[in-house]
């Protein structure tokens, strides 16, 4: 055992090759990383039946070169007049950087650079400096039909950048990426639309200093991908940060938007609210590129005290009775926790590996008090807010906790979780070093058919022999919740995964749930669109589409399953 | 002083007579009234410098029976359709009926009425027995191109149901008015579109009973026309009910409904979240009838704790105090009150009066204290919620009042103001019956021209000689609020009302507030939505209908400006 607890594989920990693949997939920082802990390695090697060997030797590591032949389809003219319009520093032609902006974060898209196989790339690369030449480049490219993908931070996980139809991919956040106005009394900010997260958060905690404020003020948006995805991304992929059961998702945190389209360019109006028709900013929020390019947004900003923030922890017997917390909490109206998070049996097996807290006093307190592994369910929270405000939701949460047979796990828990909480998608790169896949799917159910959508896709996943799947409640609404489901696997083979993808999206919306809470559609599950909003919601789409950009000249190509 | 104070105009306190034109323009109950109280007369005859004598004879009162030949223009062969869809008792061509359901609430329509002036009238009305039938309807029309207008509760105040290509008007509220599903563990309830307000919220009130449920249960949204006013109605104005800026506006508490549209019937999915794209949920929100017939609603519900309900008042010194704390309070993070209004000097001037706060001890310890008449503003609120939480917002309201210069008036006034929440549109009838107009537009706007848009609103309504303006702000948002205007004026001229009227719309805008926080546009101030919203987002509105509509027959003829 002790020989076995000191064995380390032999993680990356080192930034990818300049140019090489890897430097394309590669999640993040060159220089991040997450190895898994030697808790989550036993647990892999257990499951997967593995021995020290099977750790040793790296395959398909994509350090290789990229050093492709695709010409380019855009003829040197059309070069030219992008040349001028964004100046030829912003532009490329060079396929390292074609491939790069058109690769997002699926699985897919790392197996396949991992083997060097490479799709469709765009024809061309503009890192645009501002709107007016975003207006001229789409006024271009709609006369030319010369598709556009837009890039904001590059975190797409359903091929939302894939440039289907080849084209000019707009990188959003080189250049756009700038506060333009702090307003203090009306609490909102309005940003380029390619700025990313910790841009926007960190000039926001620092408005004091930066905009001579009288308060500090935060986003509320922080997703897995907040380091790297951008404003604008959060709104047209419909996201939803790890605190949105108090700031709200992405949908409800937009005021207002500027957006270039071929058929002329909308900024819709910024009041609280407006009983003036059916809102072209909805319309906006969730259209995933295929209108136009949201080149402004105008977001709603909370206060930064971060002083009052209080932390919290159950654990819960099962799964059933953190539920029914949840819910409780849920519908009580007294104010929602930030972070809320309740790990289902299999999830609190691993995450109290991955938090530390196996073996410490809380593990055997929990052991004692009859909580047993591999059933009980952790439930990890925070309040944010003003002091008598998240005050009481902690105080109210402990009494329904309590209520529902919780048992207390103080701070520590939540405290854990938090500095890792953009890290997970670093264990991505490590893991399929020795060909370990982790990929997440999610969706939103409503209270009635939790745990039958639960149940069922956890049924599929587990019917495939040595799967971890591991699940989580999280995004809390009086309504219902959302649910993730995290699985880790051995598999080689492209085409093994994506059809076992492919079951447990068609499982997902079969047993109940949506096809997606808050990850988006892309060009990944587009498949399911017309089976679960029916023929007459598409049709409402296809006819905004035909409006916006009659020649198909906006991410094409399957985007939305249009 | 005895005298006056004693006199009493001849108020109308008799139902109007059966099939008048009275019965069709006065407000809710028939035999309904708020009459203006003696402060109130006094106030009036000041202002309009009326002897007793000015109160003695009453003009136009619309007591004639309606006795109009207005040939239909359908065919019999089209009535007879419509009879065998929705059965004869449940059709009607005579012109009183017709009349009745071609007509709003607005001061214009009243004021015609009175003087037996009909314009436009619907061809025949329906009132369909379920949603299958106004699928048949929908079907038939769209194949004959004959207009349809949906009425629900019938309180519309700017032409939304005014049939300006004649057509058929459908009936909501007389049939399709039940209860279809109360689902507990997901806390919403689903329903026909053509319910009202009480039938609704008496139901939840009583779930217990009802729906052997645990709790009982409250739907959150109580507009001023509440009584009278549809769930459908609601999300096609996007309303906003007086308790908002806790329960949310009508288009943050439907869930989902069912549309049936000449393009086909929608029903949207009823997730808590979804991101599959732009949401057509949103796109039926607020399109007051032009694109379908909402015929079912999926409506989020709470719980109902009126024990836990607290009231609180106080007096600033003026508006600008009134505001700030206000603004305080919506970005203060410790939960929002439910009702939340603060007035103007002028309002609080009569509403001291109506409220009956005038001669009390309050009054006089206000003006001892050196909150001056005609400067001091009221604050009137409520908090809804769990305990904990109406305390804690009480208690915190309290706090940034003390700070702002606000004394405390004790839950006297928010408890006087209560009892006649839904009754000021009776005032109408009485003051109109001596010559009198009491009329409101409202706004919403953003914390940093709230000032501007109510002193250029304000400006603009007292330039007209012997004009009262009361002003209040409710329903509150971190971002800004709504600004509601009552004006009362003596005007016998239809057309010098009109354009005072579309002066004060034209200013609100001007000044930078938006055309509609909660009414809606209908056909009344459809003019300005192109100047308003620009010409690029009202071509994505002419692209929605022409795609949900090909054939014009939905509410056509300037609803939303179209």
């Amino acid at each position: 055992m002790a020989n076995k607890n000191t064995f380390e594989p032999n993680w990356r920990k080192t930034a990818p090759r300049a140019n090489s693949f890897r430097s394309i997939f590669k999640y993040g920082d060159p220089e991040g990383f997450k190895h898994p802990n030697k808790r989550l390695v036993e647990e892999l090697k257990n499951t997967f039946e593995l021995s020290a060997a099977d750790f040793k030797e790296k395959e398909s590591t994509g350090d290789e070169i990229v050093d492709l032949k695709i010409p380019s389809q855009l003829s040197d003219e059309q070069i030219s007049i992008f040349q001028n319009i964004s100046g030829k520093e912003n532009v490329s032609a060079d396929e390292y950087e074609r491939l790069k902006y058109s690769t997002g974060q699926t699985l897919e898209e790392h197996m396949k650079l991992r083997r060097k196989m490479v799709g469709k790339i765009c024809d061309f690369v503009v890192h645009p400096r501002n709107k007016s030449e975003v207006e001229e480049i789409v006024k271009y490219c709609n006369k030319e039909k010369i598709p556009i993908v837009v890039y904001g931070g590059g975190t797409s996980v359903n091929f939302g950048l894939y440039p289907a139809g080849g084209g000019v991919t707009l990188v959003l956040s080189t250049h756009m990426n700038k506060i333009i106005e702090l307003n203090e009394t009306n609490q909102t900010v309005r940003v380029d639309a390619g700025i990313l997260g910790p841009q926007l958060e960190n000039a926001l905690n620092n408005a004091k200093e930066e905009f001579q404020s009288q308060y500090r003020f935060t986003c509320g948006h922080f997703p897995q991908s907040f380091e790297y995805s951008s404003v604008g991304g959060w709104i047209v992929t419909l996201g939803s940060g790890q605190q949105s059961s108090y700031y709200g998702d992405a949908a409800d945190l937009v005021l207002a938007v500027e957006m270039v389209t071929p058929a002329g360019t909308i900024r819709t109006l910024d009041f609280p609210a407006t009983a003036t028709g059916p809102k072209i900013l909805d319309l906006i929020k969730g259209s995933e590129g295929i209108f136009g390019v949201v080149v402004e947004v105008t977001w709603k900003i909370f206060r930064y005290m971060p002083e009052n923030r209080k932390y919290f922890g159950f654990i819960f017997k099962d799964w059933n009775s953190a539920v029914e917390a949840s819910r409780e909490i849920s519908q009580g109206e007294f104010g929602m926790p930030a972070v809320f998070r309740i790990s289902d049996a299999e999830e609190t097996h691993h995450g109290l590996k991955l938090y530390g807290i196996e073996g410490t006093v809380f593990d055997k307190l929990m052991s004692f008090r009859g909580f047993k592994p591999k059933e009980r369910c952790l439930f990890i929270a925070t309040s944010d807010g003003s002091r008598s405000f998240t005050k009481n939701v902690k105080r109210q949460v402990k009494k329904i906790a309590r209520k529902t047979g919780g048992m207390y796990l103080t701070s520590f828990p939540a405290k854990k979780w938090e500095p890792g909480r953009y890290k997970d998608p670093y264990l991505k790169e490590d893991l399929m070093d020795f060909g370990i896949l982790i990929d997440t799917l999610e969706t939103s159910i409503k209270w009635d058919n939790l745990f039958d959508v639960h149940q069922k896709v956890r049924q599929f996943i587990k019917a495939r022999p040595k799967t971890i799947c591991l699940s989580h409640a999280s995004h809390f609404y009086p309504q219902g919740t959302n649910l993730y489901f995290i699985f880790i696997l051995k598999e080689n083979d492209l085409q093994a995964y994506k059809n076992f993808q492919k079951g447990i999206i068609e499982t997902i919306v079969k047993s109940g749930g949506t096809l997606s809470h808050h990850h988006g559609v892309g060009k990944m599950t587009g498949f399911l669109m017309e089976k679960h909003l029916g023929r007459n919601q598409m049709n409402v789409l296809y006819a905004l589409k035909k409006h916006f950009d009659p020649n198909n000249i906006m991410n094409p190509g399957g985007q939305l399953g249009l």
